[in-house]
């Protein structure tokens, strides 16, 4: 078993050979550009711990890992164009350096080499596969994610139950495919596979519920400002919360001081979190990250491997999860 | 052996009973209007007939063939936004109906869709293997071509040579990758299918050079202007040609020209044709089409198969070459 840092490295070493040179320049350059921008490396790296429980031989699934990576970057080069992003991890996002046609056009060039590492993931046909079934279902919900976050800004209120719906396909969706993918590749069963497949599932759900936290309760901001979501008043966990807590008197007081522009921003964020915590918000919120972190763990202790197999991803899992705020 | 009407019309039918229903309907609704614009469903139809080939059992590719019309159309969504053009077959293009948002992300989801309706051609798992394997490829390369002949939009000078590269990627890889995916599909030996591949690389470089001389030469104008090429200043085979073949003082008045904005359209495309007289420009162009179409035909004539059943793959390529002009 190997170490998240030993993963990453040896990742981080196989993007570095597999550099994208060819002509012409204005196509490759930007691919290069954005997976230098680095980051975690969160997705390749937990495709090759999943791979790691069933097999040793973790050089063989570099391939599929970096088809993951090559996916994920895709779409962040494309959701960058269509959220107007400038920034990511604090450089120029790819269309801001370059131009909106670079960014669809070395975007969609990444995903077909996301295609082209897939193809050379095994050399067992029926593996093969599996793989690349699992990658398109995958990569079509993260479109379907993707479009119901953006339909989602133009209404007023969503249903919990959506918004779930929508951070399950926008997230959970490709980090859970990260797990069965690895878990295909290192021929784990298929029970197994799909296993470590809702373990993702329930995982991403809970970080996600997890990040709308941290957002307005953590102490350590890494820079960012407290309540930031309420000030852009982005409809998160917490908020959707409030609005399905809320008797028909809040509900509106809510709906018109989220989108008000006459207050301070500290004044905005104290009167939006008072009344989070009149309608015990932070309660709902937390409650549900424990469940579906339960719910997780009891897929990953599902599985019919050694226990001491899983014990990375149980750290990782914890890592992500438990952050402290 | 089907005809093209009879491959047509079975392809029509698939894909109606296709269409995309599901939510959300920003993503889908797209689809389905920019498939509805339909035309001629060359490619589709082209691997069909190369299928048919090898195979009668038609209805079995209809999944692939759908795949090759999905791939097509996801690169016309997203080169339409890169090329800034408002029409298609005389409708809005797909980002001016709706958004750039949206001509994106359906865009991005059409291509997945590719993937999907590609990964259920065969049941067979080397064919389906091999079937990734080349449209992978194509596809990288059809990114290659449309970054490419964005490149030469600020030049003002592209060797004929480049020229001849860029529309083999922009145009004739598809075809070609349509003729063999279907030969595969049917279970061509590999000989044949890469013959077929051969012979759309050749028959698409004819036929783009062919288009390229239909603009200033045809009479039959199909609604098209005159000389529209050398209007919008577009560095075609004929003004590639010229310059290559013109000495140093004809090749500095030609660029002048052909990029002046103070003559009538008139006058322009007569002086810039009486320039291409002199050079013979029309003759190599056409010498050009000829040596491409009987590469073409060589490499038909090389298949391992009954002359019977090449026939109408033999008429279409005829039709799509010898249009009068």
């Amino acid at each position: 078993m190997q170490s998240v840092s030993a993963l990453k490295n040896l990742f981080d070493d196989f993007v570095e050979s597999q550099k994208f040179r060819d002509e012409p320049k204005g196509l490759f350059e930007p691919m290069n550009y954005i997976l230098e921008l680095g980051g975690k490396r969160l997705r390749p790296v937990i495709a090759l711990m999943s791979y790691n429980i069933f097999s040793d031989e973790v050089e063989k699934a570099l391939p599929m890992a970096f088809s993951l990576e090559l996916f994920h970057n895709f779409t962040l080069a494309h959701d960058d164009i269509m959220d107007y992003a400038d920034l990511r991890r604090g450089k120029p996002t790819m269309h801001i350096r370059y131009s909106i046609n670079t960014g669809i056009l070395s975007g969609d060039a990444m995903m077909m080499y996301a295609f082209h590492y897939l193809n050379l993931s095994s050399e067992d046909d029926q593996v093969q596969r599996k793989l690349n079934s699992l990658f398109t279902k995958t990569a079509i919900e993260v479109c379907v994610g993707q479009q119901m976050d953006m339909d989602f800004e133009t209404l007023d209120q969503v249903e919990l139950e959506k918004y779930l719906q929508m951070i399950k396909y926008k997230t959970a969706v490709l980090l859970a495919g990260c797990f069965q993918t690895g878990a295909i590749l290192g021929k784990a069963t298929d029970t197994d596979a799909e296993a470590l497949y809702a373990f993702g599932i329930n995982l991403g759900l809970a970080f996600q519920i997890q990040d709308d936290l941290l957002d307005l309760y953590s102490d350590e901001r890494f820079g960012k400002i407290r309540g930031g979501d309420i000030l852009q008043s982005k409809k998160t966990y917490l908020y959707l919360t409030a609005l399905q807590q809320a008797d028909q008197a809040t509900r509106d007081k809510l709906l018109v001081l989220y989108k008000t522009k006459t207050l301070t921003d500290h004044q905005k964020v104290e009167q939006v979190e008072s009344i989070f915590n009149q309608l015990n918000v932070r309660e709902l919120a937390e409650k549900a990250v424990t469940e579906y972190t339960d719910a997780s763990f009891i897929q990953l202790d599902s599985l019919s491997v050694e226990r001491k197999r899983l014990e990375i991803i149980r750290s990782l899992a914890e890592e992500l999860i438990q952050r402290k705020y």
